[in-house]
Formats: structure tokens, sequence, C-alpha cells
């Protein structure tokens, strides 16, 4: 355990941006939010990095491709896109990514320790795309000191 | 993106109460977190908004009315309230809200960024209430500078 | 409602350790938290609990044993852990405990007010292992003053 007494507290912003060839896709963003981190300054802190968007995800598991697969194969099982939806009486084609992006969660929260991503031998950051095919957006948001 | 150096860390706490009128009801409560955001006098930081009961949920995503019956069909499919729970053995009625609660999420983190909620085009703040008609809390904590 | 002004921020980092007998299990570790929230020194801020494994939860809900049962009966029957799983093509057998703890989250984020963990009458932390018998960590973060 470790504790820190902090003089003055740092804030930081950056919206990283994504346009994915698919509807539905995974992407590791974990590289981009560690940048972020460094230009930020933050030796300890947190860092909340979430969807600006209703259809998109921010989660936290294993770069495996096999893993997303799975990951896909569920979501589509249990909510599938061509099922009927309220939501989709208003024009919309989307109403399974917003239930899919409820599921896969809308944003996490990682610990800023000694200037780093304080993260498991395994933790890696995706951005989960549910109604792809056009910019969206992430927001990197710092606070510590 | 932008950073700032800040002297002084404020925090700020408020609570909203709500009894809805059905057992299952999803409120939009964004302006109340907005106002808080405003009381609080943080510029940049980050506001916590959480259930304090375990059969609700605070979550974002999209006002739109199709967009909620879609949610509530979805959790009522899922997890019927007529199923059986082993928690409903103890003389409550509410195992499965419980678990609607756990799919949708306790609480949520928003960035406050010049004074407001760093927020998405379309990203809102909703009450899920899963186990209603009686009196319940959200909390809201802020905390920057 | 309450607003604080501080002026130094305090940050505190330690891990907790478990192994569980079983692949499966929900321990409550309010109390552990709790005691480093205190150790902390921090009156106004946030506390961050996450799982540092991706297989495993932390989560907010009732410390009820009918409803522990609840959960691992409505993960089990929807990701069975003998269903097939691309991710077991590397040799793993775990691709069901991926997709469990996405659903019942990485992370929990609790207010600290007055020193302690800000909670409802009900909340308890718990931690949810879905690959266990082995030794595996949550870290908790506390930033505040």
């Amino acid at each position: 355990m470790s504790a820190h007494w902090l003089t003055m507290m740092k804030s930081y912003r950056e919206e990283l941006w994504f346009e994915t060839k698919t509807r539905r896709a995974y992407l590791n963003i974990t590289q981009q939010v560690e940048a972020a981190v460094r230009k930020s300054g933050v030796q300890e802190g947190l860092v909340l990095v979430n969807a600006m968007h209703i259809t998109a995800s921010v989660y936290i598991n294993d770069d495996e491709p096999g893993l997303l697969k799975d990951y896909d194969r569920f979501l589509e099982e249990l909510v599938p896109q061509g099922a009927t939806y309220r939501h989709n009486e208003t024009g919309e084609d989307n109403g399974d990514a917003h239930i899919k992006r409820q599921l896969m969660g809308r944003e996490v929260i990682v610990a800023i320790t000694g200037g780093r991503l304080d993260f498991g031998p395994w933790e890696q950051i995706f951005y989960g795309e549910f109604d792809g095919m056009r910019r969206k957006r992430v927001l990197v948001k710092v606070i510590g000191a």
C-alpha cells in the first residue's frame, strides 16, 4: 500500500475519434488512453474513459480474438439486430445497439499510480461499437495531481 | 484537448428522492444532476451519480419513449418478475429487481468540463426503478476544483 | 446537501488478495474497503474498487444468501460454463467467466463523506469470482482530501 499527499489538482481532457468499417467492432484503445494520461502529467489520480455516444461501450477485458467473437455472438444472440424494437419505429434501425451497449457498459475508471494506468496483468481498454460506420467519439478525462 | 492546474479541491453532496407510481419506471434526471453540479461550483472534475438502493439503477442513454419500452421488455423477458427466486423465500418479492438493476448498472461517472456535464449529443442520465412505489434515493457526489 | 473546500489532495492505494475455494464465489469485501478508506485519511472524495483480473467482478448489492444463489443461477443459465467458446480454443477453459464478469461489472466507485463510505441502507461491496481457486487481486484507490 502507498499514500501520497499532493498539493495541486490537475485536470486533462481529450477526445478520441473512431469510424469503424463494420457495424459492430471491438478496438483496443489502451495505448491512446495511456498517451493521454502521460500528456496530463498526473501521477496519482483517476482517468474516466467513456463513450460519448449511446450505442457504443468502453469496457476492460482481454485482447484475445476468440473472446471478441464470443462477446459478439453472445450479444447478437441475446439482442438480435433483426428483432423488433419500438425504438426503430422512430426511423432508427439501432434498437439492438442501445441494449448491447447497456450490457457491456458506457465507461471505465482506471486508477493512475506513478503516472501509469494501474492495471492487472491482462487488463486492456476496449471501444465496443454496436452501430458503426460513422464518426463517433470517446472522452478521456483525467483528474489527479 | 485541454489541461488545467487547479489549486483547491472542492466536494459537494446532494441526495435526489424519487417515488415512482409504477413498480418499474425510467426517469430522466439530467437536469437535477446539472443543477447539483452548478451548485457545487466545480469547473473541472467528476460527478458520481449512484442509486443508493439495490433494486434501482442510474444509467446513461437516450430519452426516447420507444427505447424505454425496449429496455423494459428486454429486462422483463430475461428476468421475469414472476419467476422463482431464492431471494423471495425471505418474504421479499423483488428477486427480479436485484438482477435487473445489476444488468443496467448502479452508477455513472460524468466528466465536468467548464462547469458543465461533458456529454455527447444524446447522453441523458436516467434513474431506472425496478421495485418502486416507495421513496428511494440517488446520491450525487461532485469532486473537483 | 453539503459543500466543502479542501486544500490538499490525497491519494491512497491498496491491493486485496483472494483465493476462493470454488470456481464461482461471491465475497462481501465491504469491511476491507472501509478499512482502506480509514487508512487513507480521506474525508471527502471517491474510492475506486476494481477487479484487477478479467474473469472477476466488483459489484454492489445485498448480502443475502438467496440472492447470491439467484445471481449465480442467472449467470450460469445465460452463459453456461460447458457451452462452446472460441476463447477456449486457446487452451483456456474460462470463456464463460469473461462474459459473466462483463454482465456483473468490473468496478464500483463509492463516494466518501465524512471519512466513511456514503452508502444507502443495504449497499455492500462484493467480489464476484467466476474463475477462482487461484490467487487474484482487487485494487482499492482513494482520491480526495
